[in-house]
């Protein structure tokens, strides 16, 4: 019989759901809506929420407004709002945004590399090694993202000891902390759990975030698994923004409601408001006009309206 | 660093769609669709399917065709059909239909007990104590179901200790099986480990199944909580059939194929070949005109439907 052990007492959770979410939303979302979005999940207290990213307008529409959101949102002292930099120029103009902290993103797979990037993962660690000494340099921290950690759309499975190999590049690199995705959702629970024992051999496990995404339902019980190896950080995102691109309409980013319920059951602390969260998840749904990802925004939408009948 | 152990290394899953997920649907369903839908799941490899419950038509409607359904199903060997009989009229319909297997409800809530058959927890286990009792006579299996085991919609928190207490008794009475169930899906990890360590103080835990909810998200989490205490028996619903009666528009039974899902990647074996058993949640959606609540059956369908454009 084996109970549940080595709980980390607080989770940090990264709140991912104006950049990775909305950037994987069709309709484009108005500028006053991201920042007031940024402004609810503030209120709700996280301390992280992934704001916006520089990256090519030609690219990514949804967010050629990241010098407006960044310089619209309300920024409140001891919160973090990372963005996407993925070379020079980003950085640049995210410095000149003000932020503090950026993020680079590889892939654990070589034909994701190749298809999402343009270049092999070799290539794209060089293209991060300018933006993360320019970054250092002048002060930001800078977060390294590892996608197709648990399986790619193009190959399948991944070796643990490939994720190991690229998260220890980017941490060598001077990434203070590697975000490990299951970018399709496929992975279960002790295969999370191998693949989190291969990267803490090369990088400390207290530098590790878990970035599942729930296309296949796993994503909690994922996060149960990595949670017991000392991983307490959780990427998430509120309402479940984002779907998944690879699979159009599955699931894409866990949502962060569901996470902090299993958190808060669990006895785990994470700073956050959970109806104010949910509120903020209903809000969003509201104006972007989609449905909630989120069970526990469900439910409670649900208990609200039969308790009213 | 916790890894996780102790799993089994089969689980049966017994399906509850056809009774517990359609008794929650509102619109009525044709018997003959009952009938293929179990056919199906039976081809699925599923090797307990719960059929139907001989109940009154006053109360429950979409179960006023028990005998037909038994009736007209195709039985497979090896494969177990049980159906619901609150008392022993219920019960001579169900031997009269060929059952071999019936299952009494009690629950761990007494404002439950109350509302949902309108008597206390002692008045029920009285009452099932004669229809136990000439079940056995007549040479069936009795299940015997347990409900708010992690949560009453009315009282919220339920003590581990009562769970146990009813469940000693529905075993001491002579049932071989004891259903754990989480009816408003308000569990999380610890919580669900604490609940099956105190029943399983008074009844084996390989006697012992968890019936749990996803309303909020958490189901799969605590199926890989309480798997690890040696519970080897999961209820689920295919495509998440029947909603959560408690919030209308929630989640209710956790979904076979996500469950089966998880399984398939804990190496645990479950006999079920999970590409019929999404296909059979597809087209039990179609013909009752509702969508999945099953993650893999979105994700399958998604899949096809990108691959297709």
């Amino acid at each position: 019989m084996a109970a549940i052990s080595d709980l980390p007492s607080r989770v940090k959770i990264v709140e991912v759901g104006p950049r990775d979410g909305l950037q994987n939303e069709k309709t484009m979302v108005a500028t006053a809506t991201k920042v007031e979005l940024i402004n609810r999940l503030n209120n709700a207290g996280l301390s992280v929420i992934e704001a916006t990213a520089f990256v090519s307008p030609k690219w990514v529409p949804q967010m050629a407004d990241a010098p407006d959101v960044m310089a619209q949102i309300t920024r409140k002292a001891g919160v973090t709002y990372p963005v996407l930099t993925p070379n020079l120029k980003g950085l640049e103009a995210a410095i000149a945004s003000g932020a503090t902290e950026v993020a680079v993103f590889g892939a654990a797979s070589e034909s994701f590399s190749q298809k999402n990037i343009n270049c092999s993962i070799a290539e794209s660690l060089d293209r991060f090694r300018p933006v993360t000494d320019a970054a250092r340099e002048a002060g930001l921290a800078v977060r390294g993202y590892v996608s197709c950690v648990l399986g790619c759309p193009y190959e399948g499975e991944i070796a643990p000891a490939k994720v190991a190999e690229v998260s220890k590049a980017l941490y060598d690199m001077g990434c203070y902390e590697i975000s490990l995705g299951d970018t399709i959702g496929t992975g279960t629970p002790t295969k999370a759990q191998a693949m989190i024992d291969a990267v803490a051999k090369h990088v400390p496990v207290e530098k590790l975030a878990a970035h599942f995404h729930d296309t296949y339902g796993q994503a909690l019980a994922n996060l149960l698994a990595v949670l017991q190896m000392g991983v307490a950080t959780i990427d998430s995102s509120v309402a479940g923004l984002g779907g998944c691109p690879y699979a159009k309409g599955a699931s894409g980013n866990v949502a962060t409601e569901d996470v902090v319920y299993m958190l808060n059951g669990l006895g785990i602390d994470t700073g956050i408001d959970l109806e104010k969260l949910a509120e903020t998840g209903s809000w969003i749904c509201d104006q972007i006009g989609r449905s909630s990802a989120s069970k526990v925004n469900l439910a409670f939408a649900a208990k609200r309206s039969t308790a009213g009948e």
